[in-house]
């Protein structure tokens, strides 16, 4: 027989149930913060045409999984939730059949996976879940503040408290480059230089910005503009006033502030990799734990999604000419998860609430009744199946994170009594059978 | 500009936002009955190695999403959920690292979408989710009870009441074809044959058995046996005495009856296309709604889950052999969908609560303060981004089924009130704005 390789490919990932039952939870919380900020689910397929995504992300094209599917067609699976979602505002938006349903400005979130053929690495995977929020059509300041204060909020529902807004906006890193005398055609490279600055310090910063022909006093003139203190709005539009976006800024931080959130840092060195954002960019940090760097980030770019709309003749005048506003944010699902098993945030109770242990043959049918009536009032309740030694069920209990264990021998059975043992703290107490399940929900309360 | 092929490829869907909403809606539910039933989740990578999927599912492999990744790897598209899952249970069942998290039996469920390259037809995808539980691990025909006793939860929390489960055993079937002299290389086909009888009637069914060498006196006795009324678990055992797979019959109806499960229908003419199955087999049908097919179905499978084990040398000497007794279930999500739509049991509420009008550009402040604070006490809140005309912004509300429109004109604004309109009747109240958050929590339920 041949050897079959057991494994997942690398860079892919199995969650077994402990860690399946935690994404659960986290994208139940999730979701519901992105509901309660008025953004609704899309789902897209995990496979599109290739055209749809090749050229799209600045990145070589073997890092995207494409093929050719049995009819012939160029196909890949999807690299991101973006470029998707700009397909879906291009093929939907303006067309009648599916007006009814499809309101712009549109406000999605989507949590799905994404694969990318790069090189694994300590927490890089060629498989992981996007969980994205954006609003598609809307130019206004308002909706870059609603997806930043929609992402906090997402990160205070899970208990993140002590994290940090980086803010900036693309248009005054810009001008500021620009008037550093850095060429045009190289400001792609010092924004990707300086968006380094947290990770390799600033002497390697500059010393890379000289290689990209910058010199010491403009390198001096820039570095004493990004590091000035901005965290009052007044400040802002007075240092920065000659700069296009410094308004911009100015109103988010209003925003923010007539929102209760005070742990943002007016940051200009910030930078963001992608060369699409054009205006706000915003990414949440754990001072405390900077070895996970960005949890979540984002930004505007008003001219990705445009990119569809062009030659589609349904589309109306302003989005035909490529015009299409839009800002979102992303939380790194992986990092987060570590953040909160680092920080100790993880607490759901992963497993079920009661084993019914299977002891006596000729109790089998008091077994199954107790089993209904537990599951009746909702407790999550397990029934071991096979006839086995208390041990071994106990065990089985114990690999579920279950927390009791209902056990009845033929003494209990006779008395129409059912012993509850307490797995964690190892106490068994004896209960009337008819008393079981108002007993269970006392002691489940008691945990 | 080339153009770009702005469409879903061919079988492949987005789920917009009202639909998508419902499907999480749908998920979530079907997710907490499983878990009542002790099953936990596990998620498994879209992609595996092509030698894990392939031959494994009795189907051409053309049917299978494979080709070769960027480093020479032949990988697949996952075509199903239970092969992945006998990968899981070979690669981590008795490795000593995962043991302390993998309990066997091993109770998972997995609700995730899979990957078929068929000839896409009305309600038939090449993307879609399944919806599996399985029990491994166990032969105890509990077990089959439980998976069945959870997908009838599971139908009846949908408020699908009228089904009926059809019941049948594998081993019944062979040895009724095989007493009809029907060769022994012959009974797959003469499964296939029956499984169609309720598609296609008594008379086509004949006229294919005959084609296939059965005799017309053997196909008399045949059928008389598989129409036998077999309600009763006695029946049962002295109708079918002389059949293996009675006694599992029996015992498997004996215990859904001791959970109040009635609905069910023994049918020794349910045959189930698959030919991996070995014993209990059974489907779900809505007898008003026969168009529909089965919406959820499946069986004891104890051949598949152990092909994978034989060559491992750290399994244990029972799995080393190959035996890994299984049982599972199946819901057919689309189906279900669509039963539900017909049915008018789609309750959820996919839309947001509220939607902020925005309309004065010297009210901003007290938008935003009103959006918070209605945020604050879990309300699902919209805020109009761009100041247009409040016509525009009602219609949005509407696309995006939200119930009720805070509007605050400068004369609201100057007395401190609020004007709240129910979408639905399209009343309008005047409040103190003080008193919105109350007043508004008192609509909501009244709807």
């Amino acid at each position: 027989m041949k050897k079959i390789n057991l494994q997942t490919l690398k860079g892919f990932r199995d969650f077994l149930p402990k860690a399946a039952r935690g994404r659960e939870e986290l994208f139940n919380k999730i979701r519901s913060v992105f509901q309660k900020y008025g953004f609704l689910p899309l789902e897209t397929p995990a496979l599109e045409y290739k055209e749809t995504l090749a050229g799209k992300y600045g990145v070589e094209e073997k890092l995207m999984y494409s093929f050719r599917d049995a009819g012939g067609r160029e196909v890949a699976l999807r690299y991101d939730l973006t470029v998707p979602l700009a397909r879906v505002v291009a093929e939907y938006a303006n067309v009648v059949d599916y007006n009814e349903q499809f309101a712009m400005p549109f406000k999605r979130y989507q949590i799905a996976p994404v694969w990318r053929a790069e090189n694994p690495q300590r927490g890089r995977y060629r498989e992981f879940t996007q969980c994205d929020v954006d609003v598609i059509g809307s130019s206004s300041i308002t909706a870059d503040a609603d997806v930043i204060a929609c992402i906090a909020d997402v990160l205070r529902a899970l208990d993140i408290s002590d994290f940090v807004i980086r803010i900036n906006n693309r248009k005054i890193l810009d001008a500021i480059l620009e008037n550093s005398g850095i060429p045009k055609n190289r400001t792609v490279e010092a924004i990707r230089i300086i968006d380094k600055l947290e990770k390799i310090g600033v002497e390697k910063v500059r010393e890379e910005l000289a290689l990209l022909g910058i010199r010491t006093k403009q390198q001096g003139e820039l570095f004493e503009l990004l590091n000035a203190g901005l965290e009052d709005p007044k400040d802002i539009e007075i240092k920065l006033q000659d700069y296009p976006g410094a308004g911009e800024l100015a109103e988010l931080v209003e925003i923010l502030l007539e929102w209760g959130i005070k742990n943002y840092r007016v940051d200009l060195t910030l930078a963001r990799g992608l060369d699409y954002y054009t205006g706000t960019i915003f990414e949440m940090i754990i001072p405390g734990a900077p070895q996970y760097g960005s949890i979540a980030g984002g930004g505007r770019y008003d001219n990705l999604v445009g990119m569809f709309t062009s030659p589609n003749p349904l589309l109306n005048k302003e989005r035909a000419k490529g015009e299409v506003p839009a800002v979102g944010g992303s939380l790194g699902i992986d990092r987060l998860v570590a953040v909160m098993e680092a920080l100790d945030l993880v607490k759901y109770d992963w497993g079920s609430d009661v084993l019914v242990c299977n002891l006596e043959e000729n109790l089998l049918e008091k077994y199954l009744q107790i089993v209904k009536s537990l599951r009746d009032t909702g407790l999550k309740t397990d029934f071991y199946y096979e006839r086995v030694k208390l041990d071994k069920q106990l065990k089985y209990a114990d690999k579920k994170n279950i927390n009791f264990a209902v056990i009845i021998g033929q003494d209990e059975g006779k008395n129409n009594e059912v012993s509850i043992k307490n797995l964690i703290t190892g106490k068994q107490e004896t209960v009337k059978q008819k008393d079981l399940v108002k007993n269970f929900q006392a002691s489940i309360r008691k945990i």
